[in-house]
C-alpha cells in the first residue's frame, strides 16, 4: 500500500480509542530495513551471530567512549540506509536519541547525514519513542521514509549514571549491564520488496512512579511502567495476551520480569507464556557476569533489529507487542534523593502476509 | 475547522516540498491557549508585565533548583489547561523537554498529569521541536488536543553546563543568561472560541556545525543553524523575508544576531527589518547584567506565550516565523574538546482572521 493510499484510508479511525492512550494506525507503516551494531561482549552473547556488525573492542577506533557511541549510531544508520537501497537524501527526517546528558551521542553521530532531526529522550525506552513518532510521521503522510536511531554504550553510560569504571565497584545482582550497541530502522509508507514488518499501532507510555529509588535495580523501577503500558494496550485494542505471539519488554531483566508478571497478575492478566525481555536475551547471565540482564537504548534496538524482526519476517511470530522500558533518572536526581520513575512505549509489530 | 475536516483536507499536499525539509500543513493546527511562568529577574525585565506568573524568588518554595524547574513546568501546564477550559484528561499526549541531563525537569514536573509523554531533547530549540511534533500529531488526526511544554532555570542550567554558582566566575560579554521560566501550549485541531494563532507549517532543522567550540558564545554557535533553517523555510515555502512580519529566533542574543544577519546576507537574504530575538527582548542588557541576552528552553517558550502570541492574536503581526535555536553540547562533550553544533526548528505562526 502506498503512502497515497495510506492517506485515503486515514479517515475517522485515526483517533481510535480516544478514551485510551493508544493509536491504531489506519494505514500500515512498514519497517523497510534495519541494522544493528554491537560491542565485543554483546557479540559473545547468545544473539552474537545475528547482529550485522560486532566491534573488536568497545572503543571502535575512537578516542573516547562518547565518540565511539556516536560512531555506532552513524554506522548503524549508514548500514540501514544501504540495506534499504536508499540514499541519505531519501530519508526525510531522523528520530533519534540516546542516554547521555544532552543526547550527545546523537548530536555528534548523526550531524553528517545533514537531515532534519527530531531529538528524543525517553531513557532506555527511546527506541519505542522513536518508532512511535516516526510511524506517526509516515502514517500522517508527512514523509515517505524516516529513520529511527538509538544507541547506548556500557562505558559512557556508567560514567554518566554511576561510578568511574576504574573504581571497580561491586554491582548488586539486581543491576543490569548497559548494552554497547545501536539499532537503526527505516520506516516507509510503502511496502517495497523486502519490508521486515508492519507497525499497526502504538501505545505511548505515561511516567509511572512507584516510589522506588534504587538505581541499581532499574528493572523493578521500570516494571510498573511496563505493566501500565501493556495493560493499556490490551484494553485499548480489546486484546488478550494470547493475541500476541510475544510481549517483549526492553530491559527489565530478571528482577523486573518477576515484578512485571506479578503486577499484571494483580490485574488478572497473565503474560507468562508470551513475555520475553531483550535484556534477558542478549546476554548469558550465567557466563557473562551481567547479573539481571542487559539494558540501555541499544539493548531493545539491537535485539529488535537482529532477532525480533527476523522472527516476524519469517512469520514465526505473527504479532508482537514491543515495549522498550526506560528509567527516568539522572545522577543529579539520584543524588538529590528523587525516586526513579519509569516509562514504557508500546509498539505493535505484525508479520506481512 | 474541525479535526474531521482537517483530515478530509489532508490529501496529496501533506508532503509539500519533498525536496526540501519543510511541511506545509494541509489543515490548520490551532494554538488554543498558552501559559508562561518566569522567575524574579525575568519579571523585572522589559516583558515582565506580560507573563502569567512571576516568582518571588527562583526556588519557588522548593528545596532544589531542579525541583523548582519541575514545578515551573507543572504550574505552566496546569495554567494552560485551565485557561483553555479543558481538563487534564482532554490532553491526549504531552510533548515536552528541558535542558537538564536526562530531562529530569520534565520527568518530575509532568508525572502527576498521568498523560502519555513524548520526551524530547533539542537543547534551547526544544520549544520549536515540541510545537512541531505536537502540530504533526494534531494535523495527522492522532489527537484532538495535545500539550507542548518546555522549561529552563538559570541555576540548574549553570550547574549542568558551566561553573558552580558559588564560584562566582566572570562571564564574557558574549555569554547569555539562562531564563528561569516555562511555557506551555495547548494545540488543537479545532479553533474553539479563543485560539491565539494557527500553525500553518514547520521547518524541522538539521544539526549545523561550523566548528565553533566556545560554550560562552552560544549565539555564534547557533547562528549557522538558525540561518540554515530560515533559508530552507524561505526556499521551501517560496517566500521572501517580507512575507513574514517577524522572523524570531530563540536565544541568539546580540552576538548571534549579528552572525545570523551576516550569514544570510552571504546568501543575499536580508532579514534585518524582520528579525527579532527572544533572548534580546526578555532582558534589558544595559541594566540587568545579562550580557548577550537570555537563553534556554524557557526563553523562547515564555516570550512566545507572553508576547509573540498576543501580537499575532491582535493581528499586529499576521505571519511570524518562530525559530527556537539550540546549542548541542554537554559538559562531557565540551570537556572532551568537541565543537558546539547548533540546531534550529522553524514554526510558521499566523493570525486567525
Amino acid at each position: 500500500m502506498s503512502n497515497q493510499e495510506n492517506k485515503k484510508a486515514l479517515g475517522e479511525k485515526a483517533m481510535f480509542a480516544c478514551g485510551g492512550q493508544s493509536m491504531k494506525f489506519p494505514a500500515p507503516v512498514f519497517i523497510k530495513e534495519s541494522a544493528s551494531i554491537v560491542g565485543k561482549k554483546e557479540g559473545e552473547g547468545p544473539l552474537g551471530d545475528l547482529f550485522d556488525m560486532v566491534g573488536d573492542d568497545d572503543m571502535f577506533g575512537c578516542n573516547t567512549w562518547e565518540e565511539a557511541e556516536s560512531g555506532l549510531q552513524r554506522d548503524a544508520l549508514h548500514l540501514a540506509i544501504q540495506k534499504a537501497g536508499l540514499k541519505t537524501d531519501d530519508i526525510r527526517y531522523l528520530f533519534a536519541g540516546d542516554l547521555l546528558g544532552q543526547s550527545i551521542a546523537t548530536s555528534f553521530g548523526l550531524a553528517q547525514f545533514e537531515r532534519p532531526l527530531f531529538g528524543l529522550y525517553g531513557a532506555c525506552s527511546t527506541c519505542g519513542l522513536s518508532l512511535s513518532l516516526g510511524a506517526m510521521a509516515i502514517c500522517g503522510g508527512f514523509a515517505e521514509h524516516v529513520a529511527c536511531v538509538t544507541s547506548s554504550h556500557f562505558a559512557s553510560a556508567e560514567k554518566e549514571f554511576r561510578f568511574p569504571l576504574g573504581y571497580g565497584n561491586q554491582r548488586p545482582l539486581s543491576a543490569s549491564w548497559t548494552v554497547t550497541g545501536s539499532g537503526a530502522f527505516i520506516l516507509s509508507g510503502s511496502r517495497g520488496e523486502s519490508a521486515k514488518a508492519v507497525i499497526t499501532g502504538i501505545t505511548p507510555g505515561k511516567i509511572v512512579d512507584f516510589g522506588l529509588k534504587d538505581s541499581m535495580n532499574m528493572g523493578a523501577c521500570m516494571a510498573p511502567a511496563a505493566a501500565d503500558t501493556i495493560y493499556r494496550n490490551l484494553q485499548d485494542f480489546g486484546r488478550k495476551p494470547e493475541d500476541y505471539d510475544r510481549i517483549i519488554t526492553g530491559d527489565l531483566g530478571k528482577v523486573g520480569q518477576r515484578a512485571l508478571l506479578d503486577l499484571l497478575l494483580e490485574r488478572e492478566i497473565d503474560i507468562a507464556k508470551q513475555h520475553m525481555d531483550c535484556g534477558i536475551e542478549i546476554f548469558d547471565g550465567e557466563t557473562q557476569d551481567t547479573h539481571a540482564g542487559g539494558s540501555g537504548c541499544g539493548c531493545a534496538a539491537t535485539v529488535l533489529s537482529a532477532y525480533i524482526l527476523k522472527k516476524i519476517e519469517e512469520g514465526i511470530w505473527k504479532r508482537v507487542l514491543f515495549v522498550p522500558t526506560g528509567a527516568l533518572l539522572s545522577k543529579t536526581s539520584f543524588n538529590e534523593g528523587q525516586n526513579v520513575p519509569g516509562i514504557a512505549h508500546g509498539v505493535v509489530l505484525e508479520h506481512i502476509d
